[in-house]
């Protein structure tokens, strides 16, 4: 048995599920807020994120229901294994008075891996600042 | 032979080469606006450069003229040769009467790479903000 760490980001979001939810879906969308990628919503369909300088992930749709739940592998090859990392990305939209609680959940993380660990809180903070402009921007 | 592209940006920056050269050499600056590394200036040093989102970037000092010229590759191992890259990034600096020249060269792009090619350009426009941020801030 390996032991895990996973990386939880939360945030209330003042847009329906439904909105959040094109979002997280929408290839072109998901551009603008998280990397370039040939997503599509369909179990079983693999993908990669692509960022700017040339990094690229490995990812395949997991699970899928509309406006509640979306996940993805999010897997990274390198030949030290302080880098390489199998992970999965799960969100999860909750409707609220408000709008809509974000869950995001990234498991897989090995306690040797401090630094992913540590940048991945970061990665997906500035994320979710570059989503929550392009939800403001879409109203 | 194998034809390859190259992807140049440049900025004429209102700060001295000196001071432009700490920015591309020290590793507190150069996680400010490029990204986590172990960087070290020596010929010969290898290092990483790592996204927060778990990609990472294999790369070698190459040439270093103090205030002049730093190269270094920028190698990313990837199965698909799409997103294979090697690559060197040249930075050099030139002084003007208002500043500093300032010439970024990144080599090694083959034809069929135009995303990567493409996603370059882009990437090295965000870095040079964000570099654009820093030395104003150091003054």
């Amino acid at each position: 048995m390996t032991e895990t760490r996973t990386v939880v980001v939360e945030r209330d979001i003042a847009h329906p599920p439904e909105k959040l939810w094109r979002a997280l879906t929408q290839p072109h969308l998901i551009e603008e807020w998280l990397m370039k990628n040939d997503f599509k919503l369909a179990v079983g369909h693999r993908f990669n994120l692509r960022g700017d300088w040339g990094g690229v992930l490995d990812c395949e749709v997991l699970e899928v229901e509309p406006n509640e739940t979306l996940s993805y592998s999010w897997n990274f090859k390198h030949d030290d294994p302080a880098y390489n990392l199998e992970s999965v990305v799960t969100f999860t939209l909750t409707a609220t008075p408000t709008g809509t609680h974000l869950r995001m959940e990234q498991s897989g993380f090995r306690p040797d891996q401090k630094q992913a660990f540590g940048g991945a809180h970061a990665g997906w903070n500035q994320f979710f600042a570059k989503l929550d402009e392009i939800l403001a921007r879409e109203d």
